[in-house]
């Protein structure tokens, strides 16, 4: 009996590759662009892709794979997928949803707290000596109590509202529509919410209908103590706004997991002192890259089953 | 009408001696070794001192005071101060409780999600530009859902556990009686608390009774996938203890904002990867420090009308 072929487009760890590589003839790429370079016959006979990675998955790169029906992706943000490309020829498009929500609202909230608490430059003034030079380092701001706002009360960011609870803080959200849920405010556009908080936290799906959604407008609204903090995609936010209110003061600060051009990130980001930057992290735990690879191993299983696939988005 | 006097010790905030000076003939020291060198007829007729610090306040400097009936400490935690040796001399001590413990609660939880999640360690990556050379910072622990102990479910601990309830975690705590709270499960000692958890927040006051009460086998006992965060005294850590377990890696990590010698910390401590180090930041925040100041002055103010004092520790 053989077994199927996979090809899998991506850095993964290597308990994902061994259990690829225990259910199919695995075909590893690094990246998408080394596609073309996978021998035509092979490629002529391959039915399902385990996709990693930011860079665009187009139609194109479809065509090359003719009889493909599945791009499995690693990761609930599909937003490198062309998926009307996909549907058009057929393609089914799975993610990972679920599984990695617990670390990406924890990242949300270490992110919030790092910035308001200045937790790097605390940890700068230890280690540098400074402390025991200098004495105390400058006063911070305090989070617990204060208004915060979601920016997409999806599943993500309803497990960052439900934690932000915990810190007494008036909770604010925009969503597409009313939740109706006790105590929290809902605000019907970005503005609207900016201006009402303190923190404005960024938990929207990325792709083009979210592009530059937090606009110079939205970080006008948030306001010279406004904080910024994006867990999402770099797309989300027009990225020079923010970078022009950073660097003039004319919002408080931005802790950011990504970037528009990760991970060559605008070096002017690099400049700033009021900022938290971290490397696209939000679902960077063991545990949590096994359930995804878990996920997305499950999703080409039952595809190539012909069974319901578990997650997805097509 | 002649102002009372008053003595003030410490670094204070300009907003604390512009509000001392405004109701008393104010005589700011720096710190506790300089009352000698105020004039003998001036220490002869100050009845309050505003202490902040952590340099020892005993007998023999409460007697350079003759006439002294109040040290009004800003801050909850009052070890430095010699309370028996007060008491003996008819002198009453105050704090500053309630109005710190969402500070430093939340700095709790940004020091156990720093330490999880290598916030510090995400923003080198991504400063040093190895981001962009290396690709992705290696992967974490995830947080949510473990297992949290709580050593000492006073005023902050009960904070710091609120809020860590949001991140479903199953949380342990030791404290002197069974609080019997629906859901948290209560420890008779510490070893038993470490031996059941993942994560152990120490939150309990400092002085001699709480002295290294983390010894090395409640340290033994949290076990190699361990991690420490300690936000109360430096004290209450047998350090010696945490730094041998840190160095051969018996426990995986420890994030401290409080050290025995501090802010000359153990040189050690500086060569570990594996820790998170603040600079006795818990109450950082203008908002709190604010607040601090004020209810000091409002025991002062009571004291010397022979009004109930606010928050009296003795």
């Amino acid at each position: 009996m053989t077994r199927p072929d996979l090809i899998a487009i991506g850095a993964y760890n290597s308990w994902d590759i061994e259990a690829m590589e225990a259910a199919y003839t695995l075909h590893h790429l690094p990246a998408i662009d080394a596609l073309p370079r996978l021998p035509e016959a092979l490629r002529g006979q391959v039915r399902a892709v385990a996709y990693q990675g930011h860079h665009a998955f187009g139609g194109a790169e479809m065509d090359l794979v003719p009889a493909l029906g599945l791009i499995a992706n690693f990761g609930v943000g599909y937003d490198a997928i062309d998926v009307e490309a996909a549907t058009a020829r057929g393609v089914k498009v799975t993610n990972t949803p679920g599984v990695l929500n617990d670390d990406v609202a924890d990242l949300a909230v270490a992110l919030l707290l790092a910035q308001g608490r200045r937790i790097v430059q605390g940890s700068d003034w230890v280690r540098s000596g400074t402390w025991a030079k200098k004495g105390e380092m400058p006063l911070n701001r305090k989070i617990s109590g204060g208004r915060v706002g979601i920016l997409g009360l999806g599943r993500i960011g309803r497990e960052i509202a439900n934690r932000l609870a915990g810190f007494k803080m008036e909770i604010h959200y925009f969503a597409r529509t009313d939740r109706d849920i006790t105590g929290w405010t809902f605000h019907a556009d970005p503005v609207s919410l900016a201006r009402a908080v303190d923190y404005l936290i960024v938990a929207l799906v990325g792709g083009p209908a979210t592009k530059g959604l937090v606009s110079a407008e939205v970080i006008r609204a948030l306001g010279r103590e406004g904080v910024i903090v994006n867990i999402s995609r770099g797309t989300v936010i027009d990225e020079p706004a923010l970078l022009d209110a950073l660097e003039n003061r004319r919002i408080a600060g931005a802790a950011l997991d990504v970037f528009v051009s990760e991970p060559n990130i605008d070096p002017r980001f690099l400049a700033l002192e009021n900022v938290v930057l971290q490397p696209h992290q939000g679902s960077g735990t063991v545990a949590t890259r096994m359930a995804m690879g878990e996920l997305q191993r499950k999703n080409v299983a039952a595809f190539l089953a012909g069974r319901e696939l578990p997650t997805p988005v097509n």
